[in-house]
């Protein structure tokens, strides 16, 4: 798929690079959307998932893709924005780990919601999910609905009639089943990056809570990981 | 006041460098917060109000001033972001004006959630209001509790019990109410800029939505308006 052909409605999809919103571009796609990718460049430590975006989004027909410069550095309080804190390694544990970054998807749906007010657009696609993730307070289902109830009361479009939705088609999903679905709408998942230290030529360090999850979620789909080790 | 003395609670403001979060800021240091401003540079046509924040926050004892960078005229789709739209200089008429910037409060707001949680703050200050307004529908009492809902659902802060409150003192204030209480706070309001189209200097236009607001306000409050029009 290329070009992003028009005429299918507008939906704002967040792409980070990663494995999960490559596979709801994918999904989003495939009902007919026409895709308007949204990426954040916000000071991230494994910047090359930028890259692996822009990527993604060309091979999967996007009908454009935007990079907004967002530097949350500012503000610090994560291993991803402070370079100070370390990225753990050891494995998942309790509670809500250092990767976690303040209020980031919240700040991401909000740039989509205005993206998507100024497109016309009535669907905002999301890879949040809540089974084989980190635990983030901001991938919940109660928080995806309590921000859309928000998004449809904050705008010009929502006063006229319109309603958003905020979709998490992922949310149930674990990571097996997110990669089979993926690999079923021809995602090439060589393309993403997911690990939250990868270097400039985007090698997954194979270590850190998201090598994890996608390297277990390979094996448990029963497909050979493409993720380029270094 | 001056040098923002520690040992009140923390608090995000968020300071346009307009009239009314001028006026929010005095209000929320004569409560006894230490007050931390954040301002967004989002590309917006009277630049002059970022300087005039940084005024406002000086001579206002916060204890911190901080400006984001986040170019809004990637989406476009308002007056204040797009130099192809005219602010409107003909008075208030019905409806949400082309001045309206689609989710800015939205993504404002977001952005004092991220700082808020990296302060360990519960409290934000936010200067919306639904009376002497320009009927942004992120400015009435109704989005405001939700994004409140919403916020209280999105951070770690939250999920380990810590509730968020967005203040939004002046919800229920006419423009002369809120110069009132601004005046008797000791608020400046020469360092303020509210014109949508305010030159570098920070003069004003007189004439659109804001500046009639703001001048009506003063006249109605019986005191002398101290802004510079051009």
């Amino acid at each position: 798929m290329t070009g992003g052909e028009a005429g299918g409605k507008a939906a704002v999809v967040l792409l980070s690079g990663g494995l999960d919103s490559a596979t709801v571009l994918a999904m989003a796609r495939a009902r007919g959307y026409d895709c308007h990718c949204l990426s954040l460049d916000y000071g991230q430590r494994h910047r090359a998932e930028l890259r692996a975006a822009a990527r993604v989004a060309q091979s999967l027909g996007a009908a454009g893709h935007r990079t907004i410069v967002l530097d949350l550095r500012a503000f610090g309080g994560s291993a991803l924005t402070d370079s100070t804190i370390a990225v753990p390694t050891g494995g998942l544990s309790a509670g809500i780990p250092v990767t976690y970054v303040p209020a980031r998807n919240t700040i991401m749906l909000s740039l989509s919601l205005a993206w998507a007010e100024v497109l016309g657009a009535n669907d905002i696609f999301c890879g949040v999910n809540a089974v084989d993730y980190s635990g983030y307070p901001d991938c919940r289902p109660e928080y995806i609905r309590a921000f859309e109830a928000m998004a449809n009361l904050a705008t010009r479009a929502a006063v006229e009639g319109a309603k958003l939705t905020v979709h998490a088609p992922l949310m149930q999903l674990g990571k097996a089943g997110i990669i089979h679905a993926g690999t079923q709408l021809g995602v090439d998942y060589a393309l993403t990056v997911s690990c939250y230290q990868a270097d400039d030529e985007g090698l997954a360090c194979g270590v850190c809570d998201s090598c994890r999850l996608r390297r277990d979620g390979f094996a448990a789909a029963g497909l050979t990981d493409p993720t380029r080790y270094r």
